[in-house]
């Protein structure tokens, strides 16, 4: 199997009521004209699960479920898993130099970033189309 | 910067008329319940662009634009980027053991797989709410 390398261009920073992702000076021209999107992916290295024993691992319960399945890491959104890249898509607020401004992120003050994504019309699918186990099902409301 | 390694749990394969991801048996456990999801988000190492200048690359110019504009890489889908990570949203087909069919995938034949997310409702941008530049806007077509 082979390996990759990758390196944090920025980080996620929690400044109080305000979630941004700051670019580092060195990648801050990859930048122009993100303001004009209106939705962003961020991927992120989930740095606490960069471990031996979370990547090894390959199932999971999901939490806050009704009733507690064991499901695979590839069906589920488990911060532990073999690449501990997370993914989210998030709202654009506003752009400030370096800092893009979001309306939420699930990623803890100093988690390093890895790459910004502008959220196109394919990425999109209209949520009656979305079809989920059951025991998602509840988060479609 | 910090960087961090990650490795291939798979491969995309293109097989005349079918597409579809071929996960490791090592790796197999990991994809429990993938077929009670409708589509799933693949991350993907794009290997052609793996290279010190494609790496470097900020700015690029998107393709087929009536008015050919250059703008930065995170604003942009352009495989050539610092952390060369593909990443398409795809239609689950249909699961046999470890081979997941997809309805399309932008990757090469052989093209390493980093991931498999399971498309969620809050991935979800409604078609009416995604706001892109001008040049991008025939895309919602």
């Amino acid at each position: 199997m082979s390996s990759f390398d990758v390196f944090q261009i920025g980080e996620v920073k929690i400044d109080q009521d305000s979630y941004y992702i700051e670019i580092y000076e060195s990648h801050i021209l990859g930048l122009r004209h993100i303001e004009k999107f209106g939705h962003i992916i961020v991927l992120w290295w989930i740095s606490m699960r960069n471990t031996p024993k979370d990547r090894a691992t390959l199932l999971v319960t999901p939490p806050r479920l009704t009733n507690p399945v064991e499901t695979g890491v590839f069906s589920s959104r488990s911060p532990s898993r073999p690449n501990p890249i997370g993914l989210t898509k998030v709202k654009l607020l506003k752009v400030e130099n370096n800092k893009l401004f979001v309306d939420r992120i699930d990623a803890l003050d100093g988690t390093p970033v890895l790459d910004i994504k502008p959220y196109l019309p394919g990425d999109s699918v209209s949520l009656i189309d979305i079809r989920l186990p059951e025991w998602f099902e509840s988060l479609k409301d």
